[in-house]
């Protein structure tokens, strides 16, 4: 009988290399198999020792290649036959990672897995763009949500207090529905010319940051073609964003210079 | 004339020395001076080398050695001299850590800022407890808020709003005030019985975890005499824990087992 292995649940971070904690880079360079995620950046899995198993269980928004029934019982499978398993995860595994699922399952069948936080996408986006998620006088909290839904159903989220002016709010996953979204917002009296901050690929060399305003941020997007995760921030924190950028080029974005 | 300097505003992650990013050791290691947070723990101070200078300008809840203006001035004084300093701060700059006033502060004078995201608390903690932030049945986002509010201010918050029962709520800071937060999510709407845990120095090795419930809450913790930051996470995402936790040891807190 094989000696049971052990599963880790690691977050990647938001895609910077550097910005990986030492425990996951411990655990990738001991693992005998990675099962990564199509949000993982290749820099990080530059990372993993030849000598270690990898497998690809990316995941797109309208295309499933391993569905995640499969991946649970991939990990099962992988840690019963006495693998240490690293399932890496772009950012945190906790925070829209379905790492909770996996958690549940592989706990069910009475594996071992140990959770390692990774810094969630949108602290890695805000600390590269200078927008804090709270700041006094700005807002006094943050929330996040998920703009994507599964197929045919509706965005169901209690609007009116999502609209709230005093938190910042940070939307993973929007592209889709961003328009829906702001558009809700703003039926539900989040001003039209409240900031939106729309980040690409944030931290990594592929970046691209789009500064806009609720009622526009739609169209924007459009145009912008972003290729990539996008992660909206909005709220009056992104103004901070635009006061950072003045100091450092003495430029102020067109769309907001004339509200602010 | 001297060239100038550069502030890094550093996340030194939620207490365990493992979970800090790659990015904020090789900062540590190779800064001139390190200008640090009570919230930063020991074992993470460790990691400074000899050759650098180390400023505490720790803050307690009543009792403030260094004012945050005069941090202000004692990085811009560093940085203006030539330093490669790093404002060191514990779990994420732009997390309830007034990361953003120290940004904009220095932008204005001209210094050069740049912001190195860390693992949050609430990240950090619900990764050891099993707790996932987002599960699809429990909660479909979370909030984040601190339970701190300024001498003599009342806590000023869209109560309906955070009554969410589809949102984890994470309340940073809000040991003080937790029975008067516990009360007014009741009042309303908020069933009496939702799941809270109370985690105290989590990722530490003093970390200690309590699980209750929003009526019971405020006096659990008073019987628990914390010592250190303790955070709260409110929400069913809870009861997952509890579910690792029957697992791993066979047992369920007996607080929650006549209700599960």
């Amino acid at each position: 009988m094989t000696a049971k292995g052990k599963v880790y649940l690691v977050g990647a971070g938001p895609g910077d290399p550097e910005l990986i904690t030492l425990k996951a880079l411990r655990l990738i360079q001991t693992a005998d198999v990675i099962v990564y995620d199509r949000l993982v950046s290749d820099d990080i899995l530059d990372l993993i020792p030849e000598s270690a198993a990898k497998i690809n269980v990316g995941k797109r928004p309208h295309d499933h290649p391993v569905p995640q029934p499969d991946i649970n019982l991939l990990l099962a499978r992988l840690a019963d036959s006495g693998n240490m398993v690293v399932r890496l995860k772009g950012g945190d595994p906790f925070m829209f990672g379905r790492g909770g699922e996996e958690l549940t399952e592989l706990s069910a069948k009475g594996l071992v897995v140990e959770v390692v936080p990774g810094v969630t996408s949108a602290q890695g986006c805000c600390a590269v763009a200078g927008v804090p998620l709270t700041h006094r006088g700005y807002a006094s909290g943050v929330r996040y949500i998920t703009g994507h839904c599964r197929a045919n159903l509706d965005l169901d989220f209690d609007w009116q207090g999502l609209a709230d002016p005093d938190t910042t709010l940070v939307i993973y996953m929007g592209l889709a529905n961003i328009g829906e979204i702001a558009g809700r917002l703003i039926a539900h009296g989040m001003p039209r010319d409240t900031p939106v901050m729309a980040i690409n690929n944030g931290t990594r060399l592929s970046e691209r940051r789009m500064v806009s305003r609720l009622d526009t941020v739609a169209a924007a997007v459009r145009r912008a073609l972003f290729d990539g995760p996008v992660l909206f921030i909005v709220g009056d924190v992104v103004r901070l964003a635009q006061q950072a950028e003045i100091a450092e080029t003495g430029v102020l974005d067109a769309r907001l210079a004339s509200h602010a």
